[in-house]
């Protein structure tokens, strides 16, 4: 039924966003003699948001954010021993272990033994690239593409560039905005795989989903399954 | 003679290193109560080195490296106000103008005319993309590829992607690491276009280049009238 199946990495194949709220919340305690850490988090997410258009997703982009914030917080008296931590804590996140979820790995090779894969995923180049490679689960995919937004033109570029029908085209993954809604209005199918927690940035209100037609599904586990039941 | 021509884009299309170099210069500035100019911006080079292979080209990486060399440099003692001036800096160059180099505009708007051409680029996805845009120049470019280093392997899976002979294939460029050598490599050819000045990480020995076929000219003005001659 699909001449290709695409996934998202980022909380679909790999846990990601538990590790940014574990960096905040370090982040909001560092700062947590000048002002209360619910505020020290809304604070660091409207930097972020603000900086998106010009930083782009990811890691470094993030702790710039972090370090922007610290000193608007402390009306610049942060201290080099505390924008030193910020820095310790990106760099540990760029080189933290990728922890694939549960049943990735057995899941996602076995499906590469009967369908092409692709891994779609959005965010920083280099560190997805980094990612990928220190995941062990490169071999499965016979495409990676890495885009810096996901909606419904990067879809239609992708499979156009690949040369896929829409109708035969499924993408896998976490996010209903990034993932889900834009690749339904491209024409595609989408299977949404819901991750334990989602960023700010990605949720959509319930409303956004009326009359969408896809799948929901509790773990990849599943997958294989649904996809022989709708061949 | 060739199905496509590929350009890098900083330094080869528009103003790059430059803009780098005077951020570096005003780093060297705003520390130079702590230690000569000459020295920090060492110590900023040898930073950026260390963090290279985790935070890959561009500008935040370069933001980043600028914070954590302050901070060393003064031994803990940067201020909010130093930090934040550093911030600015690296707002301010994403959102700088995009310059591009004399006979840019209407050169590749004339070679457009006659052959596909492709934008590839190494660097930061969504910065890369975000000058192309700034650049005007979009519309001329069939193609555009953003990897996160250019290697002969590199060059072997873009030519491959787009079904595009080695021998049929020209790359155009100011960098001898990054334009020249891998593209002469991997069995294309290439013309090398100097900038006015090299970032440190991209000099090649003149050894290197020993035995190696390839044209280098003045300018991008000078490009039709060599295509013409080669045809």
């Amino acid at each position: 039924m699909f001449d290709l199946i695409a996934f998202d990495a980022d909380d679909t194949l790999w846990h990601n966003e538990t590790l940014f709220q574990a960096t905040a919340r370090e982040f909001a305690t560092l700062l947590s003699s000048h002002h209360p850490p619910e505020w020290i988090q809304e604070r660091l997410f409207a930097t972020e948001m603000k900086n998106l258009r010009h930083f782009g997703y990811g890691i470094k982009g993030f702790t710039l954010s972090m370090i922007e914030t610290a000193v608007e917080l402390t009306e610049g008296r942060v201290t080099g021993a505390e924008i030193k931590a910020i820095l310790g804590w990106g760099h540990a996140m760029l080189q933290a272990p990728i922890a694939l979820l549960d049943g990735v790995g057995e899941t996602v090779a076995a499906l590469a033994r009967e369908h092409r894969l692709m891994l779609l995923t959005k965010g920083d180049l280099f560190d997805q690239e980094s990612k990928l490679a220190r995941s062990g689960l490169g071999e499965h995919f016979s495409a990676v593409e890495i885009v810096s937004e996901k909606n419904a033109r990067t879809y239609a570029t992708i499979m156009a560039r690949h040369r896929l029908t829409p109708a035969r085209f499924l993408m896998v993954g976490n996010s209903l905005r990034s993932d889900i809604l834009p690749v339904l209005e491209a024409g595609a199918a989408a299977v949404h795989i819901p991750y334990v927690t989602t960023w700010a940035h990605e949720q959509v209100g319930e409303d956004a989903m009326a009359g969408r037609a896809f799948v929901t599904l509790a773990s990849i586990r599943d997958l294989p399954a649904w996809l022989a039941a709708v061949r």
